[in-house]
């Protein structure tokens, strides 16, 4: 199946910086989105599933998770790219498969094509659950297209 | 193009009991998602983009719009299944055409098709700018499919 | 709902021309592909539902409809952009509505959105029956993106 | 990563007459596809790219791929299914990633989540080249969801 492509740049520092870091605004800020691991064209991010994101109903918002998938969508672009690039979500495709209620939500998002100009990026969600998180299920499988912007005055 | 498909049921107390009611929990409540035109299938609905969902680099996260999509994609189906069913977005894409930094974002869901199973709806996210919210620019393009769950002891 | 954007060129002779020609190669010449409108980013293609599509199980197979999407979603495109460019399907979505065993299968597309790099294009399939084919029903929704290639050498 | 789901049913038989098969009609039976491996939840199909597929412009149609996804998304599902259920395809997102002009176009299609009445499947689709096919690369990503409509009469 699936080989994750070679990539030419990785900035290790710059990944190695946002492993724990917390967004201070914006969505990520308020779901609490952690990176926990990351490598060239891959990244493992998630969330604790609060109080605060179950809904009336007793589930918590899909829109959670598709904000997510989203978020690593951009983040997993910028360590592979030349330095000063920019990366767009042109568009993603999301299927939710079960609904979660507790528990942390964990997205492994893995770069399976690259060019100049684009790349598809895979998304896997898991709900973890148990003392330890080893009781894992899947909750949605997403794929994604980012546009590259080279930076001005690149060739 | 697409006509609207007729609807055998339409509760139009629970849409009316919608319009301008905001959720107290969950990422619709933190977005400040507000209904403001319901119909049988099709709905509009939007938030303002305050400060508090820019990010560092000056434009609201992508995944506010995913989140507003998601959200649209349960909220139009209710009103059209008979009572004591269930919706669950099973999937949507989303094509995200430009970055929003204020103004409103506002949502125009549609079901284009419904069987007793499934039905697809297809969501316009458009940018309102300007004192009176006249300036408007298309933001994100989604299509989705909602998968409806009789209630028990259905036939 | 949305509303086509205008577009900066468009290459009227290149557009009439398309009108009522089939390839003679390749997977739409197969299914007999024949472009019958033709506008600034507008067009309707199809084909009829010959013996030949229909599988053992008495329908015809949703590969041709998804080639006929795949080939409206590059054609589209080629009258608006300057020349000597080239667009590239880069992603599509579609469902599914219903089967499809007789008639004629009607593609409308639209470019919903375009800038330098991108379109974004929606694409309505419909299943015309009767002999003046005047009973129609939506069969498929699509949703895709191109990537447009500027000729070598342009700025 | 994603693992594949058990399955409470899987009709052996039914999938080993499925390997080398060809249909004599529908547009599989014109791009002249192939079964070369079957497992539950797993197949691999593909085609040779014949000067036929080839377009004007010298390389192989788009819609050739997502033929074979489409076709791909059925096949997959029949022996995991009770026996007497449908599987019909509800939608899938593909993304086309490298042009085709020669060789071998093989896809590998996995079930990746699948209750009673949903499957979402995930498809690779590499270009073989090369005496002996070993040369191989990424050409398409797709994402489909099945509907499982059960015999008539079953709980």
């Amino acid at each position: 199946m699936a080989s994750t492509p070679t990539f030419e740049y990785y900035n290790d520092a710059w990944a190695a910086k946002m492993i724990g870091r917390r967004s201070r605004r914006g969505i990520d800020a308020y779901l609490g989105v952690e990176v926990t691991e990351f490598g060239p064209g891959r990244l493992v991010a998630g969330f604790d599933v609060t109080e605060d994101l179950i809904t009336m109903i007793g589930n918590m918002h899909g829109g959670c998770i598709s904000a997510l998938v989203d978020h690593c969508l951009g983040v997993v672009m910028y360590p592979v790219m030349p330095e000063g690039s920019w990366a767009a979500t042109t568009e993603f495709k999301i299927n939710l498969l079960a609904p979660v209620s507790k528990g942390r939500v964990e997205a492994t998002a893995e770069i399976l094509s690259m060019t100049r100009r684009l790349a598809v990026v895979r998304i896997e969600v898991e709900n973890a659950l148990g003392p330890d998180s080893s009781q894992r299920r899947m909750v949605a499988l997403a794929q994604g297209t980012c546009t590259i912007v080279a930076p001005k005055g690149a060739a």
